[in-house]
């Protein structure tokens, strides 16, 4: 692609560096601002700015806050003992938006990966062992994505923490509500039947 | 969605004015660059603010510049009596990747569209009609985009400088009916530069 301007097309540039942007759309993006009122442009990159600089991760989470403890973890209504251990913050915000979880979370950052050159040491991992030790914790919730990564990721942090006095248990797997049984892939469809809960539980909601 | 942070929510917010980003694609994009060593957001905030506040558009024809007048206009090789009239900058990229066109262009901005509220003085047509009322321009090629909005501002334009001195042709319909001009192959869109038919011809159909 040839520019007309190397202004533009430092601003293509470093706009496609994002993920699933390419040069074509950065280019659509970039012409849009160009359209807007100059306002816009300087809002948002004072809000990239901003949020770059000045963001901090909770010191007992890990997950994104304006203070030093997230508002989840200073809050005391919440159950101390009970920690939901999750792979990045929109995990939160997902289990958060069911309002089904009234204890704290543990953001690991990602999840193990040798393929990716993800250890356990690149994660969050250490601090929660340690929390555990403290004997803060009486339940862990693993609530990592059901793929090999997450399963080795709950396997290590598993490992890490057996023989303490804590309750661990990982999300329930099985046919999501509203699927249709004939199209569910036969591992969780054979987990379903073996992992099968009492009826009367399943009515809770 | 509910945000731990009000620093993220405004970046999410901010991102997802652009078009055709969501709240959730806007997270994800927010969400990498916190990943990525600070630079790469200040490089990319610093661009947006550059490009939105110092870029000027070229004095003769309107074209995205660094300078007063643009690298195409201010070269003497390009015949500076063919004018290609075109929707907007990233069609005055199509028709450069081509190399079939040694002329000058004049982009109009936009095209008449009555439906979007855009109409003839919201583009930058009287410059053009002027350039043709002082005799500076042989002839005038239309390669706005075949659609009805394309095919009115050409008709427009038509209107405009019809019985002065200079010949009217369009690109040749190599280019599909309906189809957007940044998306043409080169073949098709450097031949459809070559066979240009007299305007009036094009309004049989």
């Amino acid at each position: 692609m040839e520019f007309s301007s190397k202004l533009l097309e430092k601003a293509v540039n470093e706009m496609s560096q994002l993920p699933g942007v390419g040069k074509r759309t950065a280019l659509r993006l970039v012409l849009h601002l160009l359209r807007q009122p100059e306002s816009q442009t300087v809002q948002l990159a004072q809000a990239l700015l901003n949020m770059r600089t000045e963001i901090k991760f909770c010191k007992s989470c890990n997950n994104i806050s304006d203070n030093v403890l997230c508002e989840i973890c200073s809050n005391p209504r919440r159950q101390q003992d009970l920690i939901c251990v999750v792979e990045d913050i929109r995990d939160v915000m997902a289990i958060e938006n069911t309002s089904s979880f009234k204890g704290l979370y543990h953001v690991l950052g990602g999840k193990i990966s040798p393929m990716d050159g993800v250890g356990p040491h690149d994660l969050n991992i250490t601090p929660l062992v340690n929390k555990v030790k403290e004997g803060q914790v009486k339940e862990l919730i693993f609530a990592l994505s059901p793929t090999m990564e997450g399963d080795t990721t709950n396997f290590y942090i598993f490992k890490q923490i057996q023989g303490l006095d804590v309750v661990t248990s990982t999300i329930a797997r099985g046919i999501a509500v509203g699927d249709e049984l004939e199209y569910a892939d036969e591992v969780t469809l054979g987990r379903s039947i073996l992992n099968r809960i009492p009826f009367e539980g399943s009515l809770k909601s």
